[in-house]
């Protein structure tokens, strides 16, 4: 179909019943054009989209509480996304008439805000709360035990545990946790935005949307490491390669529903913007353990050298009466020393943060941060003991507030479209 | 400048002296490639970038309140600010050592958080309210009146004249209006937040950040107009031509100050998102006035055909008794004929609306909408005229909601590096 002529059809010039006809289920093509193939991520496999996809510009993840008890309506409601995402993530507006052909006594399937636009890399990537298991969905921590409503609670993953309560925590309740949580991310704001709200207007009546953030990064011109709002380079020891994804993210088949999916520990970590940005360089450096420029460890090479803990403190002056006769180039307390997975049995996570900026607070201070995302086989070994390291020393604790928390257990790919995002958990329980 | 040098002379590895050097008070080189000068936009001129510039899309407006009576730091601020803007808008970092070549002891001059990104076409717009003429730095209505502590109340324009209070004002006056008004635009959120943040940094002491509002918008493949969140598209008929711009959008010289400057009229229309979307696509296209799919006007034609307010509704139904006899295509209170040009003497207003999205508030509902910029030559007969007919009879009101409200002189454009924002305002009265 050519540009044009996908154009014609869209705004109605066509004949409504020749388009809906063409594409069924699937959705109304929304901007077909040889370019657009290019910007598309596959939705379709053995793990979903949007966890080892190279990092889009924009991000919106949300929480819903589902708030029926019938497990019927939530899995006929998973099914209906599931669709969605498969049309959406193609470049497809969603439901049968799109935004212009239904019938004018009708509120139309898709809003139409996205309507050629292009699809931008869309991924949707959705997983499931604990409280989905084991708690009726409320926000009072009083009612947090109960009745198994879904029947799925001898199906809960030991690595969904509750987090620990970590020092220094300063956690908002309603912007954390949730019964379930959808991933959106695109290289476009506009096209992230319609997609969740594409998610949440189906969802009325059986979920709710309980928190949402919005994130952005921006990746250099000559394709390096993106950075953080500290002005620092944000992920550069990250995993990539298919061994590494089996090591470290990719959760096992226990239990067997979650085989292929991966657990995401996500924490909004506010910064304290203006603070950071009176400290001086070298503070900065020591805090991270890495050089603000290149990004390489204080033990010298560059972004990639793996960090020397032992190195010594070059031109370091004369201790003082009572301090170590040796200091080291990355500092005890350097962040990426207590993270370091040397420190933590060798277990490493894929990180995906996102720079966020909310506007400003009460006093004039920027309400920015970073949504920190870190994907996992099981974060129990691989996310909470650094979390953990780092919430008791890390200098940068002076800088930074985790203002919100939430774990997922994000579910394997969906395999074809007959298939859609939890009937493996939910195929046993369900009138299906 | 090779991009391979650059990038080593920005990580430190050339001597520092030599960047500061070569660059001076506009700052050290950030990105340089042969693809940069093509995502830049002029930042001298007669007018002010950021204005009749075409659409970026990312937004982020702030205003700003001074907390000093002293003119002399205002207008010190004000040429830093320039500087500054023109420093970021050609690819360069602020300040003379940028993020990583100052002395380890002191702050960085500049964040890093945009090395090495694009330029992607910034704009920064400065612009003045009437409280900085006329009262102190205050939020409590009750202090609005008081000293001239600028020097400058008689040269307050007639066109700063407030807005008045339009019907159904919801208007939250922590978001709303302040002393100094700063538009940033880019194609890229970081860039513009890296902007704004450098901004709002160097005004410590001079000014603090009443409110901030992010927003965005996507320009459609094919070029075709933007789309707001109501999913129909936003600013069809808007100003282009230089005859257009100078006729309605350019300040004449009454100040003689605002000579080449233009007036924003800012508000924030908060839209009912989920009702929206339960309604109906022939109620939706009866508010709007125009089809929703390819934006003709009710009475028929293209986009880009004048609207017929008098053409006759086809195959309407037989009047009830009590209804006119003749329906209209186009209905009486849509919002396209109560806000047309030909009912407010022919005065247009240039608009630059961004869609914002801000979360979710305490039910669930999405915290989102349009951030309208409106900008004319005088808003008191552009601008005034037409938001008051659609606040009192547009049918409209019944899915959104002003929650800010803004205003503000934005200064013509800065001739010259020895020019500055707001130069033939303040330099009668300051000490330089």
């Amino acid at each position: 179909m050519s540009a044009e002529l996908s154009r014609r059809a869209l705004l109605g010039l066509a004949g409504a019943g020749a388009v809906a006809a063409g594409v069924g289920a699937v959705g109304v093509a929304r901007a077909v054009s040889d370019a657009a193939a290019s910007d598309r991520v596959e939705f379709y496999g053995e793990h979903q989209a949007g966890i080892a996809t190279p990092v889009q510009s924009h991000l919106i993840v949300s929480a819903f509480d589902v708030n029926t008890d019938d497990v019927s309506r939530l899995t006929a409601l998973l099914q209906q996304w599931t669709a969605m995402a498969a049309a959406l993530t193609s470049g497809h507006e969603v439901g049968d008439t799109g935004a212009f052909n239904g019938a004018p006594a009708a509120p139309p399937d898709d809003n139409g805000e996205a309507t050629l636009l292009p699809t931008a890399n869309l991924t949707i990537t959705v997983g499931f709360g604990a409280s989905l298991f084991r708690q009726p969905s409320s926000r009072k921590p009083s009612e947090r035990q109960g009745s198994d409503r879904f029947g799925v609670v001898d199906q809960m993953p030991a690595a969904l545990a509750d987090l620990p309560a970590f020092p220094m925590d300063a956690l908002d309740a309603s912007r954390s946790d949730g019964d379930i949580g959808v991933q959106v991310c695109a290289d476009d704001a506009q096209v992230a935005m319609h997609a969740m709200r594409a998610i949440k207007r189906v969802a009325f009546g059986t979920c709710v949307q309980r928190w949402s953030q919005t994130g952005f990064v921006s990746r250099p011109t000559d394709d390096s490491t993106p950075r953080n709002l500290f002005g620092f380079k944000d992920g550069t020891a990250n995993l990539t390669t298919a061994d590494e994804l089996n090591a470290h993210v990719w959760a096992d088949d226990e239990p067997g529903w979650m085989a292929g999916g991966s657990y995401l520990v996500a924490r909004r970590v506010a910064m304290t913007i203006e603070v950071w940005d009176r400290t001086s360089l070298a503070e900065q450096e020591d805090i991270i353990g890495r050089r603000k420029g290149d990004g390489a460890p204080l033990s010298g090479g560059d972004e990639f050298s793996e960090p020397d803990f032992e190195a010594p403190l070059v031109d370091a002056p004369a201790p003082l009466p009572g301090e170590p006769l040796q200091q080291r180039a990355i500092p005890e307390l350097a962040h990426i020393r207590l993270a370091h997975p040397s420190r933590h049995g060798g277990r490493r996570m894929l990180r995906r943060g996102y720079n966020y900026q909310d506007g400003i607070d009460d006093l004039g201070r920027w309400d920015a941060g970073l949504f920190f995302m870190a994907y996992s086989r099981d974060p129990r070994e691989h996310v909470v003991p650094p979390l953990a390291a780092l919430a008791r020393d890390d200098v940068m604790n002076e800088y930074i507030r985790h203002t919100a928390s939430a774990q997922f257990a994000m579910v394997p790919g969906v395999r074809d479209p007959s298939d859609w995002w939890g009937r493996d958990l939910f195929e046993g329980t369900s009138p299906f």
